[in-house]
């Protein structure tokens, strides 16, 4: 396997559909499909999970409904095995609390002519007043 | 190879070690030894590179001297081939320039007993005002 010279829009079609699911209160469980039952690492808010089973319960938990976010930037990397890295920066909005900012890298890898997320890592952009 | 249980403290390590070079002047064109001369992908704000050599190049090209940087997050996966994936959020200031959050992925790959940098992204959170 060697770089995919499609990364660039791999990493941005990607998003585009992660998001359009993960945001809508109806479909955010279908977001477990893109993770592998195993070896799919996620890290939420610095707490740390393994394998879709436990992804979809994490999912599954979160409180609010409707998400409002902008995308500020999308930035994509090819992997020698043949996967994607992305890095999203943006801000949302979570039902009526405040608006943040937000950084999650996706770590996408080949397998059977698809990809599933093997990393993903959630941050809300909270910095200590120094 | 394999899923490294280091991984939480060769993340932590690795980004002290890291910014302990770049963010000193004198020593920051020694952040090049992380690299690996041609397997090494740095997108800097947008701009992506490949190798050692260009990235000495981009590091050497950037025009501030003193770095006051603030960590906030470090959050680290261990990865299949025995690397880990680094997340990075703080804040930065570069000489009398207005402070400014940043992210920051770095990849880290296992070779021979010791690690490179197989992918770095770097981005300042600038977000637009909606």
């Amino acid at each position: 396997m060697s770089l995919n010279p499609q990364y660039e829009e791999i990493g941005k079609g990607f998003v585009q559909q992660y998001y359009a699911i993960f945001d809508d209160p109806a479909n955010r469980a279908n977001v477990v499909n893109f993770y592998s039952a195993t070896d799919s690492f996620m890290t939420f808010e610095g707490h740390q999970i393994q394998g879709a089973p436990k992804i979809l319960e994490k999912v599954q938990s979160l409180s609010f409904q409707k998400i409002t976010r902008v995308i500020t930037t999308v930035d994509s990397q090819p992997t020698f095995d043949g996967g994607v890295l992305i890095n999203v920066l943006g801000r949302l909005q979570c039902d009526d609390d405040p608006p943040h900012a937000f950084s999650q890298v996706f770590m996408l890898k080949a397998n059977a002519g698809t990809f599933f997320v093997a990393h993903d890592i959630f941050r809300l952009n909270i910095h200590n007043s120094a």
